[in-house]
């Protein structure tokens, strides 16, 4: 038997956002690699083997994937959201880059997924409608410096930004700190979307003004997207409101 | 009969990257409205009637179907890729803000979808693995400075760069400037992938150097990514290379 490796993005969470082709990849799979969380959502088969981690780790849950395929097992490693976007695909292809020779005639396979700033942004109506970033607010991969630099440059661009791994137990104080940054720079009335477990049946969503947002309450599975200037509220009928960015900058094009 | 309006992400082209809420709205309408190319992937109905558009006519577009949504149908406008990300999402809201009162009672659902983005870094590894933008080339939305100073920030960021719309037969020479302003920005050697209709029978990726990168051949259906000075090529057993780019920056943390 040859091996292979999949890496498969399962989407913010509903099985109604989980493409057909990471089904696929999962019902081929002999082992199922990933932290816990998300292996919860794949039902139990008693004829696949499953290797659960906890979060972080992601190396050595790589290296793992990547042994079980060389031994001829078809492995699948599971994400949330897209498995390239701040998961495991990237620590895959650094195990595979610093590893043997071997690793790089492996069969791997990359099944994309729904990424939870699309998934938040279908939720409250398109902030991503402009030139938007996606940032992940964790210092344990890069210094802090740099994090914020980044956020600057994204306000100065006028960027609608998505940040990825706002705050956790272990980095509690660096939401705030970059809402700080970021009011320096945008409106105070800018939009703030609070998103956590989108999709799901325990999900919540919490529009604020930049003004006044905290990051008091949010997890590890909140997403967090910031407006550009440009983002606006559409009060609804019903008194809510749908948020998003208009396609084009303020008197352009000139009519 | 109450109408409703869903706007719909059909993903980058393959059925298999279509999410199930997407097959469930289609399944659900009355009405389709969507340009042509989008509206060629599904399949024929002669229970639903389906309004082709030209590509561009977005707003026209939104009205319309916002217009039957209000007198009762249930309508599905279709998108490719994520609705959200530069798309139909915005156009829709975008006639609301500005229609009248009534189409803010109607039930709006945005279903989220696969962006190109996600299913090129896919097929080609994980160049998004680090923080990231999305930059629409065109400069039928806003002015072209605008668009080469978000570059300019972008590449100083340390983004790596997903250019949508980047090359169409009345935007010929937008891509290859943005390429030069790039070029003095970052290192020669730097990935670059132009990816068309991935997943689709027509799928082409071609791996350039920055330096040696041009626009030459690109099309509409054409998704571009440019790496960040850290973005790195793996070569495969096979002699192909996979790209990506490490969730960390070099040297941090300091071990």
């Amino acid at each position: 038997m040859t091996g292979r490796l999949a890496i498969v993005g399962l989407g913010p969470g509903d099985a109604q956002f989980c493409a057909p082709a990471a089904d696929a990849a999962l019902a081929a799979a002999s082992d199922l690699v990933g932290y816990a969380a998300y292996l919860a959502r794949v039902p139990t088969r008693l004829d696949q083997t499953r290797h659960e981690s906890d979060n972080g780790a992601e190396l050595h849950r790589a290296r793992l994937a990547l042994r079980l395929a060389e031994s001829g097992r078809h492995v699948a490693v599971i994400s949330g959201g897209d498995p390239g976007v701040f998961a495991m695909a990237s620590a895959v292809f650094e195990a595979v880059e610093h590893g043997p020779p071997t690793w790089r005639a492996l069969d791997i396979e990359v099944i994309p997924g729904i990424s939870a700033m699309l998934a938040v942004a279908a939720r409250v109506g398109a902030p991503l409608g402009g030139d938007f970033c996606a940032i992940s607010l964790s210092d344990n991969l890069k210094p802090w410096p740099v994090v914020l630099r980044r956020l600057r440059l994204a306000a100065e661009a006028e960027f609608i930004i998505a940040l990825y791994n706002a705050r956790s137990a272990a980095r509690p104080w660096q939401l705030d700190a970059a809402l700080a940054v970021l009011r320096a720079h945008l409106p105070a009335a800018t939009p703030v979307i609070f998103a956590s477990a989108v999709t799901r049946p325990e999900e919540s969503i919490r529009l604020a003004k930049l003004a006044e947002a905290t990051g008091q309450g949010v997890d590890m599975r909140c997403l967090v997207l910031i407006g550009s200037r440009h983002t606006r509220y559409i009060i609804r009928a019903d008194g809510r409101a749908w948020v998003y960015t208009p396609r084009s900058v303020p008197g352009f094009p000139c009519r």
